[in-house]
């Protein structure tokens, strides 16, 4: 029943990542976007005529005219989806936090809070907990960077299973993931540009966060030793990342491959709304995955793998795949949420 | 004077590299193209008519209607330029060789002949001295591959100062490298190919006989550990390399830029038409270099590199670009001949 | 039930129009693909082996390990749909039709044989009567050009309502139209071919036996006069189309809106399970539509038209698109067996 | 003699036409750039530092660390070139003319001015003559649209040779045109943008007053008829157009192309610098020309035309080619300086 949902806001609407927060909740069984909000140079204007809608279809209907609002508190709903650009996302997160809103948010400020959980779904939901001690009267939950969240959906079975040692990564990262209008066609067409700033960091820092140990009210990080390169190239969506890992354990090739396979974890146990059957796919053709071809599987929210070699420094090698604003950003958020709603912790609101 | 130069020929002259030799042969001041070969498809039409032309400037005029002839023995020339596909450059080149000429190959058939040079100009000349040992009347020397060329290129000064222990590399290559018609537009528009067939293994092979040793009649292979990882990306020209190395003596990252930007060899000293003034070109800013600004530094014939940076994992990471199909094919093969013919190689031809 | 299927076979299935019909027929309600034909070279193979997969989603699991046949008689299917290259539909479509099976297909061969009718189910499904005069045991009945179709949907509405003296069109079409391979990735990458062989001819002629009037058992063409000039560019699907008209009475815009808007034909009163609920969609917003976003309008089934505008040489000029693949290739060409198993034209099989 | 060249200025240095006047009066041997003048967010800072450099080879050193000055009287310079952005070029332009420079504009503002010219240099230089009609101390002439200027060169020889009723044009044009950052690569990637705001209308009246004849101090208009379709395609620099023209007296093909061919005019009779040896170039090959192999023709300053065929509804139809911000707009700007100075406009600066 339509009555019986909840009633979320996306803050950051008219952007890149808010396009797709409309997009994927447009028929949400559990949350109903009831406030569209933006900056003031948005808000008061039908959102069909704010937004430059760039999805691959067009804007859902029952959005064109509602009429967009401020990043003001007031909201009637209490959960908020945020896709605010981070020149603004920490203070207004941070306002309705405090006016006690939920705020699941995808924007970097706050990720690194000490009492700020960082979550991928699949590995860390325990970390919620931190939320308990938040000062706030709401609350504040953040999603990892894109390009994190694939990479590290990849090496969770593999940590579990056989423990890592050290990453190396090179990105190929897909141009939605610098936002709208982000990157001018200028820029990127017939080109590579070998730079993301403060991409490199964000791979080698949030995944010592997001496999932390929850201790207390904090998060003791894990011990990985990370190094990143990250690139941008001329693909709209889905980043494309050569991966090199070195085991504690000793592991076969089929068995890495068997733990990406079997790999299940709690959005798939609980059967929430956006959860993939199955979060990672391994491929076999030699070619694959191809972020055109793979992206979109599991609806965009599994994240496709191949291609696993021996190396020679370091102990294998494979290539991962994720869609950047689905999986790594609007979809992974809003599993968050179902992950909060099915664990109770909207049960207050 | 005209009168003067080598006449020479071009091997596979219709495909891509074979092109890229035409354009870059059409006024050079030591070597005169008399005969373009290629497939018996082609053999017997016009030049024009054969070539399916993809080069970013018009045919040069005198090629035009120039009659493609087949790959047969009986040619004008001594000085042959392959472009051959390897599936028929093996026996083709052998052919020429026992006939008497010299065939300066950008084919992988002979790279890893016993007798056969594998050259970069700036690099390792002195196994030129290689051919000598060869049973053919003529000879045969070739090029390596184009992702190994601008790699080993960035590396030459770092071994020379610093040497270096490991070397892990990941590209993002242009389709240009895969040859006419090669890619498919559906398979590379909006997508990457992580997947290079053979690429990698010559990556990982072909520096260790270029940065050999020449002993007696052979080559003594370097002792370097390297691991390759290739991706094809949606841009013409320009290979773009993330190299990671660690290197066997300290040194500073000014040290390393002042060894790049210093660099100079023999094709330098000897002031060869095609050779770069500079052959390296260190690029301060944080996002290049990038392959539409920077392929066509030294006409093709420099490599660039920027964003030297320390690496958790290795010593340093950085960035290295390079020209395909001109340095990295065509023009370094043709560098090769300039070098061959300065150094009295065909004195007696 | 499953039982109740009729079971279909794909001829050509490895190619881009066949890879099409396979992804499109996958989970059709009223048919079953039981064969995969393709040449000699893919026949034996498993189709999984066999193709060289372009679409954006996987292969459909059921045809992963399918075994491909040759394009022989002795099919179990009865409805055969025809992907196949013009250079040997032609013989291969009349040995099927000779043998008693109903092919429906796509490709040029037969498309102005006199008895055999040019289909677009909105527009011309009577004309489906022409094959009772066919000679063949079975029938040949085909889909036109991709470029045709969206051009005559879009006039369809405009025709009936106000009559049309001239078209004037120019095309911008997507490189999938070439099938695969196709263009060369270095062809179209930064580039636009303005040519595409014999194409204009096919918009100049398709429309005239389209909207020609079916009198005894031939087609008495329409009287318009077409003048066409097509151009490929860098899109991966979806054919947009600058179209100018000449009306034989006058209509506002307002009316030709509407009568585009309101438009519905037999295949929307059938309920046909392809059939778009709205065959044309007018777009208001200046820029729009455009290939990325609105190709995959109605599940690629429906037209989009936008810009309409007063001409100073026609009397109007708008912009058309359709996705070249599925309403221009496979999705139409399923139609068309749709709207002869609902007329009962399957009946005797 | 270095000491003997005009010292001239680029206003709006930093922009994309700016940029390509920087990269063309790099070597140029009559004019020196002394000054580079942008907005106030860029000047004091270095031009290497204020710019987002997108050209296809590096900054000359010369402007590197030269400091950007703001757009104020008081320059050095008395030949201004401008390539500021029409939402400022007005009044700066204007500014400027009225402190005694001469203002070359590549800015569409006064370009309806009715003293002001809007010059192609091979088609209407005597109407340069309308310069000493101006009110100002020194004097505004105009570039056209690059649309506009790429079809009227086309048109030109046809003009005086069969003259001209009607012209129906459709262009594909580069995303260079749009400026920087100009079109977000989300926009123009897999897509087709069938929209360019105030595009139509200028090519559908800027050849009126260019090819108008000079009367007393005005411009009497053409009498011709233009419609216009402008659309955006994923290339990056060169704008294609689907022309089709109605000829008041009757021509048979040869004669349109010779009259192509053997076009030349003051540029060329003047040996300016920037003057292409051939203005226009038709290539005879069925698809060509293209972008991407012949916008660079004549140094981008010649159009090349090709696919010259009868036409159904007007006489003929053909392609034409330019290279939109070289001939189209910095390179057309330069030309037109060029002839000013040969013919004594500068003199008494």
């Amino acid at each position: 029943m339509k009555e019986s949902k909840i009633p979320v806001a996306v803050l950051g609407a008219t952007g890149s990542v808010g396009q797709r927060f409309v997009e994927l909740l447009a028929n949400h069984p559990w949350f109903e976007v009831v406030e569209l909000c933006a900056s003031d140079r948005s808000a008061g204007k039908k959102y069909k005529d704010a937004v430059n809608w760039i999805m691959a279809t067009p804007i859902p209907p029952q959005f064109e005219n509602m009429i967009v609002k401020k990043c003001e508190t007031g909201l009637m709903a209490r959960v908020l989806f945020s896709g605010l650009d981070s020149s603004v996302a920490g203070d207004i997160e941070k306002m309705y936090a405090e006016d006690g809103c939920i705020v699941i948010s995808n924007a970097r400020n706050h990720r690194f809070d000490k009492d700020v959980p960082l979550i991928i779904p699949e590995i860390n939901y325990e970390h919620l907990e931190l939320i308990k001690s938040q000062k706030y009267k709401g609350a504040i939950v953040t999603n990892p960077n894109c390009s994190t969240i694939g990479m590290a959906l990849a090496l969770k079975p593999l940590m579990d299973n056989f423990g890592i040692e050290t990453v190396n990564v090179t990105t190929l990262q897909a141009i939605s993931g610098a936002g709208y209008p982000g990157l001018s066609g200028l820029d990127i067409m017939d080109n590579v540009v070998p730079y993301i700033g403060g991409e490199e960091e964000k791979m080698e820092t949030e995944p010592l966060k997001i496999f932390g140990k929850l201790k207390d009210d904090s998060i003791e990080y894990a011990d990985i030793k990370i190094s990143a390169q990250c690139n941008r190239v001329a693909v709209l969506d889905g980043h494309t990342e050569n991966i090199q890992i070195k085991l504690k354990t000793k592991a076969e090739p089929k068995d890495i491959i068997e733990a990406w396979n079997n790999f299940r974890s709690a959005p798939q146990e609980l059967n929430l709304p956006s959860a993939p059957e199955k979060p990672i796919v391994y491929l076999e053709q030699a070619n694959y995955p191809q972020p055109r071809i793979h992206r979109n599987l599991g609806g965009g929210m599994s994240i496709s793998v191949g291609r696993l070699r021996e190396c020679s420094l370091f102990d294998y090698k494979f290539v991962a795949l994720s869609h950047n604003t689905i999986r790594g950003a609007a979809g992974g958020t809003i599993l968050i949420a179902e992950l909060m709603k099915a664990k109770g912790y909207f049960d207050e609101l």
